[in-house]
């Protein structure tokens, strides 16, 4: 794999969230060992489709001014150096659902995610001077995007119905699990 | 439809979302008109399954310790009461989701109910003392279990697979859309 610039996955601070009190907010996703074994199946679908996901995505960010006012600078123009060095790490990202192992490491990044969108750290990665912070609601929002579109990518993998329908649910409820973490940062404190 | 104790529709404050921002977020679920086209027949198919429903969520948190203590008192021992009346709450909730329309009543009454899960106005509504407060972490995590254990249910109305799918994808935007705003309460000021 050729290095990503700004990815830092497993050199990152760990996330000030306990191993028991991940386990309990996976145990509230309703995550099972059948999640676990239906995302690594999506693993082998979604790996070679990376970059027809992210055009998708993209596409959509990009027909709506309100999104991608959040990959510009403070007068409102989009700068073209970050929107193509988040994809990069964003396409990373969905190999690490799939295909990683939830372990601290994992946790640890996936914390790291959500600051990079948080006044904490946004910008800060690519060095650009960018609109500071992106709203709490818009996080929790993308869950349906993010975890809706991907279904018509697991169907190409050619697995039957059923199949599919268990790596999307594996797919959403890791998505619910990672944005739950990422709205860590925007809480008052005692309330996350 | 007799009365619910606590359930004030129409009856609460203006919430503190202005009708652009209320949009913007619809969009950032990619609400359409097809969704509202198919939330409704949804409202058709749970109409009558609304106690199935209840009776398999409230199954999973009580089998969740975790869970269930939000729906004790302080020393951990659950409010029989406290749960029967927010379950009478609840069932309206499912009506209201796939029924009602979003107007800025309906998005009052959904700001209320977050306020109801935050310290704000937890336990009040029902007089009861009980656990202060629910984590942000946890409104987050059950966009997946009230997302997806719902399609069965959604199957009992005979239609065709692609339009149960359809009525699938409307519920999810729309729990997805409602946690958005709930999160209002928990986030620092200026970060919503
Ligand atoms: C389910 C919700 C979301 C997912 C899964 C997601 C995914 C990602 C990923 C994987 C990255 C790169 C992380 C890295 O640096 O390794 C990223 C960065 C970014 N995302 Fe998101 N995102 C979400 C919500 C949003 C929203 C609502 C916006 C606003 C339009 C947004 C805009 C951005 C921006 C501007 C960056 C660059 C942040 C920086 O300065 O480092 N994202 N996102
Ligand atoms: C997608 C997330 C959730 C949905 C759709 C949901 C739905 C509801 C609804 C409709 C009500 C009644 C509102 C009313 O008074 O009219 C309610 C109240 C309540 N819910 Fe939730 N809820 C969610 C998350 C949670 C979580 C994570 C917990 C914790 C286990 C929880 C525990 C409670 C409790 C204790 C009440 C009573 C609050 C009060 O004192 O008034 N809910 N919920």
């Amino acid at each position: 794999m050729r290095e990503i610039p700004g990815y830092e996955f497993g050199k990152v601070p760990d996330a000030p969230i306990s191993d028991e009190e991940f386990e309990l907010l996976k145990k509230s996703v309703m995550w099972t060992e059948e999640d676990e074994k239906y995302r690594k199946l999506a693993c082998e679908v979604l790996k070679g489709q990376v970059e027809q996901i992210l055009d998708l995505w993209y596409g959509w960010v990009g027909s709506n001014p309100h999104l991608v006012y959040y990959f510009g600078d403070r007068s409102g123009r989009p700068i073209p150096q970050y929107l193509e060095a988040v994809r990069k790490r964003f396409g990373q990202w969905i190999l690490d659902t799939v295909c990683r192992s939830y372990d601290r490491q994992w946790l640890n990044y996936v914390y790291e995610i959500g600051l990079r969108h948080h006044r904490t750290k946004k910008g800060k990665t690519d060095g650009v001077e960018t609109v500071e912070h992106i709203p709490l609601r818009y996080m929790v929002a993308f869950i349906a995007p993010i975890g809706l579109t991907i279904k018509p990518f697991l169907e190409k993998g050619g697995h039957p119905p059923d199949v599919v329908e268990k790596m999307w649910a594996a797919w959403i409820k890791s998505v619910v699990l990672q944005v739950a973490i990422w709205s860590h940062p925007y809480a008052k404190p005692g309330e996350w």
